[in-house]
């Protein structure tokens, strides 16, 4: 066996925690070997799911250390930007969680960085290594539905993700409708040259302004071909993504499953469970990507999910979140 | 028994006859008196369904005879408002095939002579008649799901439904978006206040301009509860409408079925039939809807849905049509 | 159109009424002429159905009119094989509601007695006029499965069919049963060799002997190929009737379905109805068997589900009863 | 962390190495310290997912170790038993894969082993750590369908599984039947009284007696409910497994599963795909029951899967073999 990737996590929170637990646990060819967090509780419970891992409140103390060849940046969405800029400079190959960066400059700023220092960047598209979403694509890909036509995605979070303050500025895009735009553009291989969005707020009583819960997008791809999104935060069913993509010859759906193969009829109907976290939604597919970007890293070849395609979902969202509040239409322009 | 009540059928196409089948066998209370179609064969082949019946190729026929009570009007979409006026005049009761007119003015005029005679209108929506879009509406209604606060509705008609020109002018929010804006009116009991469409071709090449045949629309509600609408008349798969309604406690969805209770399981898999023909899907809710038409005519009450729905309905694909032409939402006044 | 054939209805309980509903509304070729049973409500109502038609408390009054062509037993179980043999001998071609008797013998002496007059009989087993019973045997019969090798069949009627008293004698097998037994010999086309059965009794409290509501049947086709059979009257939620049939190359299965295309999702998980009463199962298949009797008798021709089929599948009930009384699984001679 | 528990492998075939892979990666408090297969690849192959594993060719290296504190034994079922004696006599805790052994004699002598030597012993019967399974034990438990009446369990593996000798001597019934006998026993807290079963083979010509790849079963509860059971070695569709349970309250239902959320609409219909490999429906429970065995060494603790339960569903499954060659119904003494 190789030497095993030696691998930092930054930000240790939920969705941190759980790429710990895959460094740790799942991938052989890696090794947990620091987590930094501003929380020390967090930054200590995830170093303890590997022996030997280190832990810090500071990611400094991970970008410093030469033995450490990547990282894992699940730190809030504000920060990615800044500290993917220092962990390219500090050398290190990086997995970080979408978005890039809160609005398209800085992601722009980020990527140079990448760029000029030559490491490997993967974001943090986790439906693209789902089984169904890849067999959608494989379908869609092989012509077997024509030309796309129209697409339909949704997202529905369960309703405790929803905070006041939470969704200022329209975070709903950058956050969640995100997912819905790179998937699409995964599904469909077309570019979106046009958005349109509108958006609502149904949570507790808000100061903020440009406060989101509820959004409804329409896209243009460049064929003529439209899509729709509609994402909520209010879910009090569970955890609902949703795509259908349909051309000339038929559609193909990912849908939403049972969680437990269990159906219970009694005198009032037929009952069965629904989803209710993402992990248990994606969970094969936030161990998969991380399987790739560790073989990637090993073989230093350069991720499926990288750059290019995070500015192209990051140039959409900020369409959205401009839609919004100029109420109209949005031209974007093709990715370069 | 009482006598029952004499119905004069204008217009003898796919959608009359289905209606001339439903007075001439399945409702006691209605007899099919006579049937008009400008296509002799047409008018002969809907008046043999019933012991009797007349036929001719005007419907003047039907209006000048007194012993005829009430009209069923599925002629094409751009005769319908006249034709009102004149049954109106003739003082017949009516049953109209949605859409009321071609445009907001028409409909004006037709719902003016309606009034003004005092006669009986019901219009075809006939999703209301459907036994799950009303168990959907209950529970709405009921506060089961709370408030509203997004909504998604699907229509998508077979393939060979679009031929080039059929679309020009945007005629697909006239002719089946109207189908879905009503229903969203009625599962939510909400006003639109604003409307945004973006519209495509893809079918055989048209010299007609406008000629769309895939549709998506963002609808706001005056609570700001968000819907959208994607439409398309070329589904390969056959004929699929779907909703789903969702507030903070829960959504409700009326789905697409299966046509027959067969799956077949092979080494590809797991394989069963969809919905081909509107009429497997909504053949129950036609029905129903005529039981309603004749019911009201006999008992002398007005239908459960009228002028005032089918000119909600009919302004609000206005707002989509010029949505279409404009590139930018529309504002959409309350109904009166 | 040609003179509609005059029919007699024979026994007004629930079944009955839902036959003549059919011939009075539904079937144009077909009159409901007249309606007896010893319950004179219950006559006087079916006879309400269609205009003219007669009714009285026995059913000599129908056998005896000359006008009347053809008449539908609906009578209780023990009276059938005694009518069919009236029916019979005045000349009328007769649509018997399964079981043809009540045990081999007098089956025998009916079908002796339709054999001696030249009379056409249709026996009740509606499944065969399901689209998806259809559909699933020409799956069966293309050859798509292979040769067969194993079935599963479930029939659950709703618990409050099952009183005190019903089930004595194991008629669970000559009531139930005998369309599972049906309709596996109709999908598989394989005749049984051998039958073996269980049962218990879970109603309340009964001094019957042999009271049955629950029952498990193992059949042995003549190619050795196996089925199993699980009845019950006691389902809280519904009417549910299932079927699979599998071979080498695959299984078909035809199962049961929503009542109405509706789910409710809320925290709860996901909820939707069962459908509940066998009318809203089988009511097309209950027409379209009436249909198919109505044009036999038209045309002169002999009905696809006749004496021979119903003798077949009345000879496995009367095994599986006898297996029960002597414990051992029982060989059936293949049909003559 | 405390100390790992050594555990060794006897028989590295397919379902000794997915143990090994859970024991190697999946559970923290596990250490594969060795891995013994006749097939020296095989043991190399499994030895090599943990870092210092061993391997050898017989599993008495791994008896004699004393730093091995458990073991797993996969090797082929006519090994159990004599391999459960001399792991008992060395002091390890096992957990082995069902069948305990080919007949029940040989059952209660490696029972006795265990006993005599107060090790711990668990069997794999790992349908009690699927979710589903224990979802719907829950609900019977709790009462929600009432006493239960009927059941109907389904195993089918896939075709090329059988293979000409694979089913002699009716091994069927101890190979496959004994899952849906353990689950039946696990989900209605139920004792079986009676066993009927028939058998037949559809496999390619066979030289052997009492060659089986096809099967059906029915038991007798204590309190008179029923259940039937069906098996095939033969299904073309992949791995289908699954179980119903009812009683007057309603009936709960544990589902085969679509592989991936995808459904694919085109101009023939809908299509999913099926599970195909027994992993994939239980990987989740295979680990999870490796999880509970290791919990117990580790605590010192007994199984919840132990030697009783074994014997009752070795003693079901020998009684299923014997009724099929005595074609009689056998009476089941109640476990003591």
């Amino acid at each position: 066996m190789e030497e095993p990737i030696r691998v930092g996590l930054i930000g240790a929170g939920q969705m941190g925690l759980w790429h710990a637990r895959c460094l740790a646990h799942d991938i052989q060819q890696a090794e947990l070997a620091a987590a930094a967090d501003p929380d020390e509780d967090a930054a200590r419970r995830a170093a303890a799911l590997a022996p030997g891992a280190r832990w810090s409140t500071s990611h400094e103390a991970i970008l410093s250390d030469p033995s450490i060849r990547a990282v894992v940046i699940a730190s809030p969405d504000g920060t990615h930007a800044r500290i993917i800029e220092e962990a390219a400079q500090a050398g290190k190959d990086i997995f970080c969680e979408k978005p890039l960066a809160t609005d398209l400059a800085e992601a722009d700023a980020a990527l140079a960085a990448v760029a000029s220092h030559g490491i490997k960047l993967q974001v943090g598209f986790q439906r693209r290594f789902d089984p169904a979403y890849q067999r959608a694509r494989e379908v869609i890909a092989a012509g077997e539905l024509g030309p796309i036509e129209l697409a339909v995605a949704t997202t529905r979070d369960p309703l405790e993700a929803g905070r006041p303050g939470a969704g200022k500025n329209a975070a709903i895009f950058i956050q969640t409708t995100i997912h819905d735009l790179d998937s699409l553009r995964y599904l469909t291989g077309l570019e979106v040259v046009q958005v349109y969005a509108n958006a609502s707020y149904f949570g507790e009583a808000s100061a903020e302004e440009d406060e989101v819960d509820t959004a409804a997008v329409i896209l243009r791809f460049q064929t003529g071909a439209l899509a729709t999104i509609t994402d909520s935060w209010r879910a009090a069913y569970g955890y609902d993504v949703q795509v259908e993509v349909m051309g000339p010859k038929g559609k193909i759906q990912v849908g939403s499953d049972r969680q437990t193969a269990v159906r219970h009829f009694d005198a009032q109907g037929v009952h069965h469970d629904h989803v209710y976290w993402y992990i248990d939604r994606f969970g094969q597919a936030y161990r998969r990507e991380m399987e790739h970007f560790i073989e990637c890293v090993a073989r230093g070849v350069t991720p499926d999910v990288g750059g290019a395609d995070a500015r192209a979902a990051q140039a959409l969202a900020d369409a959205a979140a401009r839609s919004l509040r100029e109420g109209r239409p949005i031209d974007v322009p093709l990715p370069a």
